[in-house]
């Protein structure tokens, strides 16, 4: 593969980087556009028809592609998955189809496949992920860990993680284990009081052994505040250690009933909360007045049957929200941004403009991160070339598998 | 690609032909097995490590397709699509999904561009269709014509479309076209005495030459029995008079509203009534008392914000189900009957089991084949290898293109 590529003939290049004489606000779209990549960057952006590319041709001819009229994009960044995990739960999955309740809880066995597992069994099913990612365009991806709950498990997924990906997640504050729940040094197993106690005993090991051993792996660090899982106190305990040790500050919050999770992101400047499904007014109006993205998971509602985030009301406020997959094999084992993009549009109130612009640019925001989730000069080349002539159709055509060729960094990584 | 395939090392092989030891009930799963495609067709299914493949060795070695223990299915029975139009309607799909509601008058647009297209235009929309069905595992599909709206353009609908499909439908009864019901010779148009003027006069022509055009080309006719489309009494003349011609009886019936549709599918002893959303106690009971299958169009409803049909009902009342995409550029733009599975387990009361059955035997009985949805000596060798362990991922993985190769009578078509 050439790392000189004028992708043209391009029938509606979405840019997300609007300006003066582009069309569809935030998407910047130019129409019969060519996009130039070189040494893995997007070097240039102008029509297809002018022979505007001159610099193209300055040292040598680049290759050629042809998109034939169809529609291009930004690369997907999904910025929000966990998917270095062993086993599935397809068992779980078809029992709660028949009507059993989502827990967190069900993490647990997870947990125990991915302990069971060794580093080369990881790394394939990590590498399968990542040609699946690709294929389906996205080229931008967080990892969390999460599936350890030990410090060596930990620290053994947050460096497999870093293997795939530069946005890696600490996560040890997604669920307190089994052996600390369990233990019966903290009182009758499975009382409020004994399970307060375990809770802030793992916390101790999280923001201790554990955060050292993980944090040079890291970007980011994680905590699941919700109930069940860590209390917004905890969750504070986990970010604010985390950010001690340099990293930037993610949430899980609000996913499966009100809590305080939103406004402690705010509070702490988090990049982004994630899920966002169930806000009161305050939580609306402190995400809008922060820098905090709200990032919303629809595979998660659609798999475990529950309510939908409401994304018109948080857009209508001034919210900047982003979408992404939470791939896991618990409570969403999709990694489709398209899919996400369908459901967002039909049950979140999103348009097929925002629900892409959320995927791609919001992503990017939601990662602080400039260099991907548009089209533009200096941004790196990750292009997704689409079977259609409008992104509309990633939400017109549901389930469709429409992408057709990616590149990422300028490197043709699946079509 | 050579006519003998032994596809081996499956770890999971839905038959859809229940036999003592195998598991699933009506899916008759075989697991760590093998299947010897030759001549087109199944000759013969065991198990993968016997050797027991004895004749695939008869006369010369087959080509040995290793399946890596994952998932193989039967391919795919799309049993109602409308593939051949023009044009597409991706801006009254943005208009709809910010609020509009969904009426049957908007197939107006694809009528007027279906019978602009050339020949050569449909043709390679429609190939373009194929190959999308086979990359996501349909080797089998209807297709329908209904965009032409008079003689000359049904006729040449039907023809394209027997140059993809065995299984033609004549659907010349969609909508009455807008020069019968602008003509102002049935009274004041849009009066409901002009509509149903104009309604009967166009049924005269679809009984008479259109049905003479069209029938050689066709082995089912079909009428959208619905309030703004076709009455019963309309629908039933028109499929009265395809019968007499020698077509098989389909029914669009009971997609909006509550109506006669189902009733008069069953009583005229209809294939397949399709849609069913709206039904009551009589109708599920005079299907379940009828050789009629109930079609039900999970892309529909998710495309249109309608409410879902209730497929656990049908099925607990004894109703044979199946599950079809109605893949057109309306009310439902995917050919995904994965999608359709991942929606009908979420949302029609459908186990992962039940619906992947309704999509492939479902189908196949819908449209009166023996010969293909199921994975048996004798069958037509149309398997799908998923990249998953279990056909439960088809709904657990919601979007996510899981297809991995696909044989059509043998000969494969993906992958």
């Amino acid at each position: 593969m050439p790392r000189r590529t004028l992708v043209t003939n391009i029938g509606e290049l979405v840019t997300n980087d609007p300006a003066p004489g582009r069309e569809g606000g935030p998407l910047g779209i130019v129409r019969d556009a060519a996009v130039l990549l070189d040494g893995g960057l997007v070097t240039w952006v102008g029509p297809s028809s002018s022979g505007a590319a001159g610099d193209a041709y300055r040292d040598a001819p680049p290759e050629i592609v042809d998109a034939g009229g169809r529609a291009v994009i930004p690369g997907f960044v999904d910025s929000h998955t966990h998917l270095v995990f062993g086993g599935d739960r397809a068992d779980e999955f078809t029992a709660r189809m028949a009507g059993q309740a989502y827990e967190a809880g069900g993490i647990r066995s997870t947990v125990a496949a991915t302990r069971a597992a060794s580093d080369d069994e990881l790394r394939d099913r990590l590498a399968g992920f990542v040609a699946e990612l690709h294929a389906q365009g996205t080229t931008t991806f967080e990892v969390k860990s999460g599936y350890g709950l030990s410090v060596a498990d930990e620290q053994r997924l947050v460096r497999l993680a870093r293997e795939v990906t530069d946005e890696v997640t600490f996560l040890g504050a997604h669920v307190v284990p089994f052996e600390f729940r369990e233990d019966p040094a903290f009182g009758e197993p499975g009382s409020p009081e004994a399970s307060a106690r375990a809770a802030d005993a793992y916390v101790d090991l999280v923001v201790g052994d554990m955060l050292d051993a993980c944090a040079p792996h890291a970007r980011w660090v994680d905590a699941f505040c919700e109930r069940g899982a860590f209390t917004p106190e905890q969750s504070r305990r986990v970010l604010e250690a985390g950010a001690a040790a340099g990293l930037g500050i993610r949430v899980h919050g609000n996913q499966l009933g009100p809590g305080g999770g939103v406004r402690l992101a705010v509070e702490l400047g988090a990049a982004s909360v994630d899920h966002c499904t169930h806000l009161d007014d305050a939580d609306v109006a402190a995400l809008a007045a922060s820098g905090t993205v709200a990032t919303l998971l629809p595979g998660v509602e659609f798999s475990t049957r529950q309510p939908y985030p409401d994304a018109r009301r948080l857009i209508d406020a001034g919210v900047t929200v982003a979408l992404a997959s939470d791939c896991n094999p618990g409570s969403s084992f999709t990694s489709s941004l398209p899919f996400c993009i369908a459901v967002a549009v039909r049950d979140m109130g999103m348009t097929p403009a925002e629900a892409l612009w959320a995927s791609t640019a919001g992503g990017a925001v939601a990662l602080r991160r400039a260099d991907v989730g548009a089209i533009r000069p200096g941004a790196r080349a990750d292009l997704v070339e689409l079977d259609a002539p409008s992104h509309v159709h990633l939400a017109y055509r549901p389930g469709v598998p429409l992408v057709r060729r990616v590149w990422a960094a300028g490197e043709l990584v699946a079509g």
